[in-house]
């Protein structure tokens, strides 16, 4: 969905989809360079964008469907295909700077790794709907917040704050600093989610698919929790296990 | 993606394009009785279909781009479908004869019409996972147990009963005389999914996406609750919103 390159050295997405770059004309438009329109879509759509595109001032052309098959293979862009500049994203000191201070509550949730785009562009939704103040990621390993990303976000992923960070158990320490308590969702956890509420100012760190959170981060945080599963067979969709847990936060802290 | 035919009396699922077909045949070929290929697709797509249906041995024809239209009118089939039995489903009162009956807990869900496969495949696999005791979709309207489902699912709507039912009301009204309480998931609800526990004998009702649950069916529910929001941006995708309302189920009648 988003593609990397390099041009006069600067780097640029591809972002495709109509809702994926409807939505980024509408939350920064500012960083769309050029938006590839198809001759072929229906007139309704196509007018949406244009429109879009007209109301930022995004220069756009109407082009053969070939075109924006070129830009994004063999990906469901529906004739719709944007440039921009990457998503700003912040380093760690920036996002706290942003956040509600100490004693306000706030959620912050530390993606360990993650390997798929879907998963992240999921949780990054939750994230928004839940009321989280950022998404936290490393800047090697793990996927990055591509197109994809976006387009499962449903945009989220283009308002709410991600930092990126270099290290997942030092991040956690620099957060326990400023009054959060850390918890991880893994297997390994002594207690279920379940047991007793979450703080009000919570770190939640969810684990790569498969491997879970990594050692070194599970030994930064203040406590480990799982959820619980009925027999051997099933397992649980990262970014489900990861809305639990962030939900689980809305309960213990919400008035509801 | 799936029609349902008779035939000799018997109902045959009619599964198109080459990644619901290539599904198919991965997860339960033993289902599939032939597979149509066009004459005119890709020569390393038809190359990968054969070699499906071979390895699985399947039968399969190389016909005109016409008979998979005559198949899978108006519908993006890429020129390959395919001819199954459908999933083992139930009718309602085979499933009510194999739940764990009063007053053990159990907890069903049931899927007002939902359109998208990867939805219900994701709402499945959570439904394994914490423990319920099947899931229930509309025979007409809404997506069916298709092969994305399947994959989706992680294999868990192989191994979880689902049963087919008529009526959506009717049906809320059965389970009642079963001594379930019903509980649909709507932004209408007057409470939060959070405000009080859910019965052990539970039954969840999940809307489609966009639309959220029937009228009809609402008016044959105990309670309607709602999931809290933030801000007037986001929103939940529907397999997360189903996952947490499982989980509160999971939560209230465990010793967690």
């Amino acid at each position: 969905m988003i593609e990397q390159k390099q041009k006069n050295n600067e780097a640029r997405e591809i972002i495709f989809g109509r809702n994926a770059v409807l939505s980024l004309l509408e939350s920064r438009a500012e960083t769309v360079t050029r938006v590839l329109v198809s001759k072929t879509i229906k007139p309704h759509i196509k007018s949406e964008v244009l429109d879009a595109c007209r109301a930022s001032k995004i220069p756009f052309d109407l082009v053969e469907n070939s075109l924006c098959e070129k830009y994004a293979p063999s990906q469901n862009h529906q004739g719709v295909v944007a440039f921009a500049t990457p998503v700003a994203s912040l380093d760690l000191e920036d996002l706290i700077k942003i956040l509600p201070p100490t004693p306000n509550k706030c959620l912050l949730i530390v993606c360990d790794h993650l390997e798929d785009p879907h998963n992240l562009g999921a949780i990054i939704r939750t994230a928004e709907t839940a009321g989280a103040s950022g998404v936290i990621i490393p800047k090697r390993g793990g996927v990055s917040v591509t197109g994809v990303v976006i387009k499962v976000s449903a945009g989220a992923a283009t308002r709410v704050p991600v930092a990126r960070i270099t290290n997942v158990a030092n991040t956690l320490k620099r957060l326990q600093e400023e009054n959060f308590w850390v918890t991880a969702l893994d297997m390994d956890g002594r207690d279920t989610l379940f047991k007793e509420d979450l703080p009000p100012r919570s770190v939640l760190v969810v684990g790569a698919e498969g491997n879970g959170v990594s050692q070194a981060a599970k030994k930064s945080c203040d406590d480990v929790r799982f959820i619980p599963m009925a027999g051997n067979v099933g397992s649980l969709n990262a970014s489900v296990a990861a809305a639990l847990a962030i939900y689980e936060w809305v309960r213990s802290t919400n008035n509801t």
